[in-house]
């Protein structure tokens, strides 16, 4: 065995490697599954090297020389669980007007994860929203056309981990109110929040909307 | 053995009996935990029967002649956990003015459940708050003085279970809006939530009050 792998050393490097992306899946599949809860106001944080290092994972970035802490806060948090997205982002959300937030699900759409918004009619329309922005970066945006609020603010990151909880997307909501989100991929209450995101999804479908009654037509 | 059971039947009952007791909460210490995910808005249903249940447990009620359906719901499986209270009920509330959940959380007041109410000090003054009602039935109430909103919206049943998502505890958001709740006794999101509602039943004592400026003393 020893002797032929020495004369063919690309197989063993490859049987190798085979091995290692193997064992690497394994640990994957046997991590303990994230469960975290996150209570705001956040503390100011600087989040420029997240978002940075998130647009160009080859470059590293110089220290940066803002004034604000640096350090771990819940907001950095939620930030990085967000940008942890590979393959698909659903987002459902009453108010999202947190710029970097919203650079952060843009970044995502550019990096090819697939996201999809769903808001809601009003607060889509509220100062500093970034739906517009979302739009014309070219993800999908559906919303409401009912008289009560879609007043979900849950997002689901490459359908295996659910952020919720109480928090809008806002800088107000950050920075001044007392909130809470769940951050967690039990699939007991993932797999619920998928099938309601794809549910508001279906009824929001363009096609559906009735902004003009029959009789315009 | 049998012999002395036979002449002591009573003590037979009674070992029958602790051992009945035993098994009952090995039961209960082994149950699966509560895990589970609401969507509204819900669909109308009378609460009527579980609150008169609630009131008084010995009374069966009569049919209710109300129009209204009468089946489970996603209001009445959140009314159902609250109702279960035993000891203890803490509430982070933002809005509170349904009245059917007023009044569940005063029968629980007056069945001997310690209530600790947190609100929010610009919304318990909402159309139809249930804040008034509340101080008025002799429970304990706690606001912020805050600029920021106290966005919370959880509940803590028996410091066990817990009751969060982007559900107000209004009519409206009841009956009309998008909103999930999730009600979960996983240890590990249920502390972190009992440490915020301390935390904030301290920060939030009366004698920190600030209304009146130090110069009107």
């Amino acid at each position: 065995m020893w002797a032929a792998g020495a004369r063919r050393p690309g197989l063993v490097l490859a049987a190798l490697a085979a091995l290692g992306l193997a064992l690497e899946a394994l640990v994957a599949r046997r991590r303990r599954p994230v469960r975290e809860v996150l209570f705001f106001p956040s503390r100011p944080s600087c989040t420029e090297a997240l978002l940075a290092e998130a647009a160009s994972p080859d470059d590293t970035p110089g220290p940066c020389p803002c004034p604000l802490p640096h350090g771990d806060c819940a907001f950095s948090r939620l930030l990085r669980h967000l940008l942890s997205a590979r393959r698909s982002l659903e987002l459902c959300l009453f108010a999202f007007s947190s710029p970097q937030l919203g650079r952060a699900v843009c970044l995502l759409h550019h990096r090819g994860v697939r996201v999809r918004v769903v808001t809601d009619a009003q607060y889509m329309a509220l100062k500093g929203s970034q739906i517009g922005l979302l739009r014309h970066a070219g993800i999908q945006v559906r919303h409401d056309q009912e008289s009560g609020f879609m007043h979900h603010k849950f997002a689901i990151v490459d359908r295996k981990m659910l952020i919720t909880g109480s928090l809008n997307w806002t800088t107000e909501a950050i920075q001044n109110n007392r909130e809470n989100i769940l951050i967690m991929e039990d699939a007991e209450y993932v797999q619920p929040f998928l099938e309601e995101f794809e549910r508001i999804w279906e009824i929001y479908d363009p096609l559906k909307y009735m902004f003009f009654s029959k009789e315009n037509q």
